[in-house]
């Protein structure tokens, strides 16, 4: 099955049942991210997300250096909108348009994470920069180790950071003076921070033990009816952006049809006869 | 008073000035909901909503162990729409609409509780799980006790929680990346990560002393003008959902009837006689 | 230049590059508010808005005792829609539209330090009551010292708070039971408190070292990009307010004029030669 | 059946298969409004909304004179937030809130229309003044005929309409400038204008021949499949009010379970048959 | 009184009781608008808005050929951000912030007449182009002659218009083709479109007709409830913005005050007695 | 240039400088459509909205009878969520997700003609149901013929339209209570009525002229300034679902790039000069 995963700078693996693992795999740039990355990773999770076999997905990063150093600068110099090269578009409007183009399209593959059906667990170990942040926040789950190196690192190339960080950000985390503090200063800070603000729901020790316990949380999830899964991540996405009222109709309307799914009865008589329940593929 | 409240599986008193108690009663079977009781608990809060004698509440479940064990499965598997039992609708679409008119209107009896112009305190002990935080989700004060058990326990039975916990919980607590985790496992938690992120407010060694705090502090918000309280608990409940313009316009039109009440006055009055003022019923 | 900013009851400084220093100067009355310092404080923030010299903000409070007690009751109850003596309009309607203009125009002069497009830091000491969160929540980023002492004070005085603390609270705090708890019941809490729960960021000895740290917070931010800073500040508050969806659509098009900048090369190029960059005025 | 509908001040009866008529019955008062009246009506349509022999309804007046001539003056004048014999609140802010409440309970009645899930067609003959246009405007569809009289009454009694008019209009109508041409000046018009800007979709000669058209269009809405009609109300309600890309999503989680009707193979075999589909009730 | 509202390029009269005119006077460059103009025209309209003597307005254009011909081009191509000379921002970012601040500030001299308390009728006759448009949308009521000429002419100029035509249009024209039609084309059209689409809702033979007809429907407006008029225009622009459960709450909270009115009583009893009723100022 | 266009029942050519014309090509089963047509549908337009040659588009259907007859029934009924042979999916939840994937990714290939960044205008001759709708209400503007046959068909299949035509109908058409008349009734009309309610801007005598008069509008808009036809399609739509202040905003926003365009002063000496501007490629 990984085959069909095959996509360069990336390996897809299937640890445990239900469950794909991908890493971001450019060690020796710090895993640093170039446009064919982002092509990837986005074609990588809507097939994830379509992909019955798989029910939980942790993403990870190569080598023990870093989860991501964020944008690869030096090939951002060389093509795209903040390179110097850039001269086909002379007109400031028509450069304008281009440039939005490109971001919108550089958005739309790291929201293709949060759109994946299944939910994803973020293990941030080492360096975790720029796009580091912005792709974390994509995912459901956020852990780290005790030696992160968390930065919002963008304000430093004379860049408000536009991949998704300031959205989610305010979304995600309970506090938005520091929100504020590492958006406009880009300093560098820790798990010991980032769980004591809401960035990360735990932290472990370095970076093996964190793989395993993401591994363990995903396993667990995946144990539980994908229909109920898919459900709730839908349900949370949708309710975090709009009025409570909202958020009840349309769970409503959701599960008109989702409550009638074979998984509540089977999942119903599992717990009085404390039998492990076992759901079909969604 | 305590009479024109007797409802089926509550006790409703009165321990102090202006303060009502609404304990759920079905210890024997760990406070379990099913439809009778959230229709009741509706109507309890409907009334106490409009009762000129009431301007704190306290919510809390009668025994040693559960505010609520949730819904009430056994009676859930013989009738309403997770019985197979139901047999009514055998086209999927018509029995898609009723079963979003049956969640709509067990939604509907839980935000009655956010709905009540009074201040809710939930004391949640021991068990509390699955409805048990649809329903302290709609309260506004939230206390636990270092014993008590948390769990989103839906995903267990294969159902996306309906009844407001997906949607309240992104709006109550700073760690997206927690409610997540707890959302998709069902893992149970105790009240240090529930404090830690946001869940609840305070933590008591146990039940009595919890109950007494959260009677102490309905004994103080009682003692405030319910004019000012009343006004509080709408603009919060409301800016929660909107955008801060929104909310700061809201406000204005809001207090342009009730600044002009006579309790600033004798708030302003008590303040600089430092005596404490006494309020006219709501 | 400070002398451009000379305005009764403020004081205006410029304690480092692209650094302005406002500080509440009423200490004698703890810093209490009356009608021309907002009209003031809104002057001053307009002002520095736009004042190219200018690249983030700290605000203080002057004196020992207080960042400030919030409202000068006594001069509201000698004027303005609180005071007895307010006997133009005797029609219900009529004054409850002068109220609204009133808390309209209040609100205004507040939020001037929210639309500032400078970041602003606000550093709260002492009695840090009513006004005070009105005005910090306004603010950007919020530290304390271990003495400040805080207070939801409104409903003290009847009042259901009207000037933002009310809707910008549940959009900065992630723990909307505590939210609520202060809120109604008007308690004096601390800083232990308000950083645990996310109103406050960090937490200093004493007001001297706060402002100190403020300070190098301040000149920090000020050695960024002014127009990477800007559109953090500006899309960070616009996603606080919405969906991420729009948060990620608004980003696009900021960034298609912002990503043109000169910055953004001499940032990079800083980086690679390991130079400080400049920036030219915003 | 009737008889379970039987209230007073409306006759309800089943003049074709699957349409209901409702039948403001006050004639001799020009079917004018007391409080009596709207819980009724609420009543009624509640029940019908929800009572599987009924696919669409219509809704008139008694007699040759009105519609209705809107609220009942002289009653309101006795008794509710109008009276001047409501002294129950002497203070202004205790006033307002239980004003407050008897709007949203008034109001509430009211949309209890537009929440029904049939399709509701309203016959506009004659005076049809004030809470004529609440009402019709949460109808679905509008007729009238050619000597209807239309007002925005309610500034005539020093009101700004609360009841709906407002907030409906300006999402009903497509000329903003009319709307509030006759809403400021509460002018009384014709079927020719209410036509041409878009109030009514079809004007006849005379109240029979309307209430005749009305329940050809009623028995032709009946003739469909219930799931595709309910669907269809309710995905264009929820459309009126909310961005295009939230209609759509919409209205995927809604046919997600819709489209599982056996009605759409029904319909089709018809279809390819040119038989007429007998569809089950809802 | 006119006195206090002399400004250049502004007449502004009293014709009747409680109704104010505004002529735009500058006839001789077809009435086309300079930035003195706009920010002259936000303060009349911020003047009349809290005029206690003023009940509504009607904005005309003075001389025979033009409303307006829109914004004075050669005025604009010699400083402002569409001039060649504004040289002061080389860089593309602090260029596009200085256009930004620019266009905000228009955009909020115009929303002055929308915000202003009172009603406003725009009387449009002859080249009505460009900046014609963005005004008589902020107008409540826009009335029309034969001859009148429209366009938008923005994009003729290599723009897309930016003053509130586009962000206008759609809510308050129902027909959406044709918005588009004339937005994109730039094409002049008549009187007789904008009426059958939805722009004006009235059409007269000659521009002294129409300033007739519009002074009568202002006297009639101003001979209301100044209180109900006020309610009226602030919650059918509310409404427009927002879902109508939005628009239904907020008329609740502003008539909790409002309703508190002596005018009701006035107006009621005025009814009975037949009489006309006499209103006390705003 | 039309040979990179190419796709099965399609034509596409480009009749007139920077104009395309799109033509649905399947005229013997009356342009009805099946799934390989809306997917090729959304890659024309997809590539149209970049391509910088095009700068207004037509859409019209091959033949004389019909634009399209909607959705091809047989095809569908052979695969599909509406077939009986898709049996993959026997849990109603899981199928209930399937059918929601696939109406998401229908809306989306018709939504691209909305988001396609040039003006689209649609030539509605013949039977033009169903789909006829959904695709037309995403294009810009929408003329047709004196013989032109509409309806909302969906519901004579048992379906609530769910491509897109309920969602965008109340916000195109100003008239709801005709929205809803022809939405439930699924009743044939004429161009008379679309034209009277605001589905279409302009009726023309046959197809040919229509055509014509289509090619004639998309040669004047696209002699238009390509930055300024652009930021005007993108303002409409932005505003027409969000609040007008949020519109102002996005506007000033938008334009801080674009206004500093060539174009503006092309278009400004141009219309001095009274020359033809030429505007460069977008």
């Amino acid at each position: 099955m990984a085959e069909a995963y095959q996509k360069e700078f990336f390996n897809v693996s299937f640890p445990a049942e239900y469950v794909a693992h991908v890493e971001i795999n450019r060690p020796e740039k710090m895993n640093a991210f170039k446009e064919v990355m982002w092509l990837n990773l986005s074609a990588i999770f809507r097939q994830l997300s379509h992909d019955p076999s798989v029910r939980a997905v942790i993403l990870t990063g190569a080598g023990d250096r870093a989860f991501t150093a964020g944008l690869d600068v030096t090939a951002a110099s060389e093509s795209g909108p903040l390179s110097s090269s850039d001269v086909a578009h002379q007109d400031t409007a028509r450069k304008a348009n281009a440039v939005r183009r490109h971001i919108l399209e550089f958005q739309s593959c790291i929201t293709d994470i949060e759109k994946c059906e299944k939910p994803v667990i973020a293990v941030l170990h080492g360096i975790s920069f720029g796009l580091a942040l912005d792709m974390c926040l994509a995912c459901d789950i956020r852990i780290s180790t005790t030696t992160t190196k968390f930065s919002v690192k963008e304000v430093d190339i004379g860049i408000a950071a536009d991949i998704g960080t300031l959205s989610r950000l305010p979304h995600s985390v309970g506090n938005l003076s520091w929100v504020k503090d590492i958006a406009y200063s880009a300093r560098i800070f820790g798990s010991d921070e980032a769980l004591q603000h809401g960035l990360v729901s735990s932290v472990y020790q370095d970076k093996k033990e964190a793989v395993g316990k993401a591994l363990e949380l995903a396993s667990l999830i995946a144990s539980k009816s994908p229909v109920a899964v898919l459900g709730t991540k839908e349900i949370i996405n949708y309710s975090r952006d709009r009025p409570i009222s909202e958020g009840l109709n349309y769970t409503a309307v959701w599960n008109a049809a989702m409550l009638q799914t074979e998984d509540v009865k089977g999942a119903m008589l599992s717990g009085l006869k404390k039998t492990t329940p076992k759901f079909s593929k969604l």
